[in-house]
């Protein structure tokens, strides 16, 4: 791609519509261009979506990657460490360590492979079923449910379309 | 909010439309409910929209996080250490060891403020703003403008706006 004079989206001039209260009339700090990267406002939301999450499961002290983990088990029995790491996008050590903690919590068991006695197959235990299950309902009746609130059953499919295009083809 | 036995989303079953290729027919792991549930979506579409930023900025080795705080500098010129990391979300250590790397590059400085010797006060380099102005290029020539190729201008204004509204209201 070449450097156009056109650009989708022009980073020189003053961005529009930059709602009240971000706008700087106060003390509040201008965003300005932020507002308009993709990425800047994928990671805010993000953020936020994340703080929520880690709310509502409180009570079962589940971080959103650890639940992705227990979910991937569930539906995964027996596959090793490498595939749900790789799966998730958890670097190696990050994904270690977090085992490491899920295990001492005894959610879920490392066992050789069979197969391949270099390779570690991963399980989720009696427990790990009985808190997932737990943690399901409180995402779907808590989290899921406010982020349904807010957004409309509509538009919250068109958001997770664009979000999965985004993950799958950019 | 109570549990109710008909959540937005329902966990307990199995969710539709898994994409081929996703669906585990091969040795890929099955996602199941993790690719319905936002706060992953999310997560995911972030990595690879920043993985892809970091490449188009690649000449000038700026991470998404420093783009945006030399473009909060050159909005905001004189704000506080405190202003601009609490405006972005960032820790102050994350944030005081990324300015440390910015100053040593000398993309800005740190100065005592004169009303409150306690605080500092940023400001972009001429180096700062030259570099901040050949990185809004890259990111609206070749960033910003595959991600509009990929959505269309239609759709990419109304996920920022979703995106938007998570980040304000949820």
């Amino acid at each position: 791609m070449t450097v156009s004079k056109t650009p989708a989206l022009d980073l020189t001039k003053t961005v529009r519509g930059t709602p009240p209260g971000e706008a700087g009339e106060d003390d509040t700090l201008k965003l300005g261009e932020l507002s308009e990267l993709l990425g800047y406002s994928l990671k805010r939301a993000q953020l936020k979506v994340f703080d929520d999450f880690i709310r509502c499961v409180a009570p079962l002290q589940l971080t959103p990657a650890q639940f992705s983990v227990l979910l991937l088990l569930e539906r995964n029995p027996g596959r090793n460490q490498t595939e749900i790491a790789s799966t998730l996008g958890i670097l190696r050590p990050n994904f270690v360590s977090m085992l490491d903690g899920l295990e001492s919590r005894e959610l879920c068991v490392r066992m050789r492979s069979a197969n391949d006695r270099r390779s570690h197959v991963l399980m989720l235990t009696d427990k790990g079923r009985a808190i997932l299950a737990r943690a399901k309902k409180l995402v779907a009746t808590k989290h899921e449910a406010r982020l349904n609130e807010l957004l409309g059953p509509e538009k919250r499919e068109a958001l997770l379309g664009m979000l999965a295009r985004i993950a799958r083809e950019f």
